[in-house]
């Protein structure tokens, strides 16, 4: 593997897994005050978008990357609406 | 431009402006309570990576939408270290 799939791998990978302790944070505190909910709305339209592109170009990395990404950024946005 | 490319330009745009209200609202407010400081450790760090992909590929879109993401989450991040 050539250095810099290494890095989009990397990339794929840490963007993917960053949400989760925000997800794990926001579940536990039920603290949504600080989150803004047009990122969240913008950010979880803007996956679906990457989501729907991936599975339409048959690219797997992208649709795999960004269905995990939807899932936690969704519970995001339904806890900052929640417990607005 | 097929439908399909439409949607993925949709996804570069809306996943990067996402981050300007967040980081307009923890500027304004300096409160940063709620965010993770994880999420914004990793997301910054993905973001360079994928950055650094774009300019090695010669990837446009890739780099210049991830520049911008990494100004806005760059901010977010500071406030966050810099609020905590």
């Amino acid at each position: 593997m050539e250095p810099i799939e290494i890095v989009g791998y990397a990339a794929a990978v840490l963007s993917t897994i960053s949400f989760v302790p925000q997800a794990v944070k926001t579940i536990r505190t039920k603290d949504t005050k600080s989150i803004s909910l047009v990122m969240y709305s913008l950010f979880t339209t803007a996956v679906l978008c990457w989501l729907i592109y991936g599975v339409a170009t048959h690219d797997a990395p992208v649709a795999l990357a960004n269905a995990f990404t939807l899932l936690f950024a969704g519970i995001i946005l339904i806890c900052k609406i929640k417990y607005k």
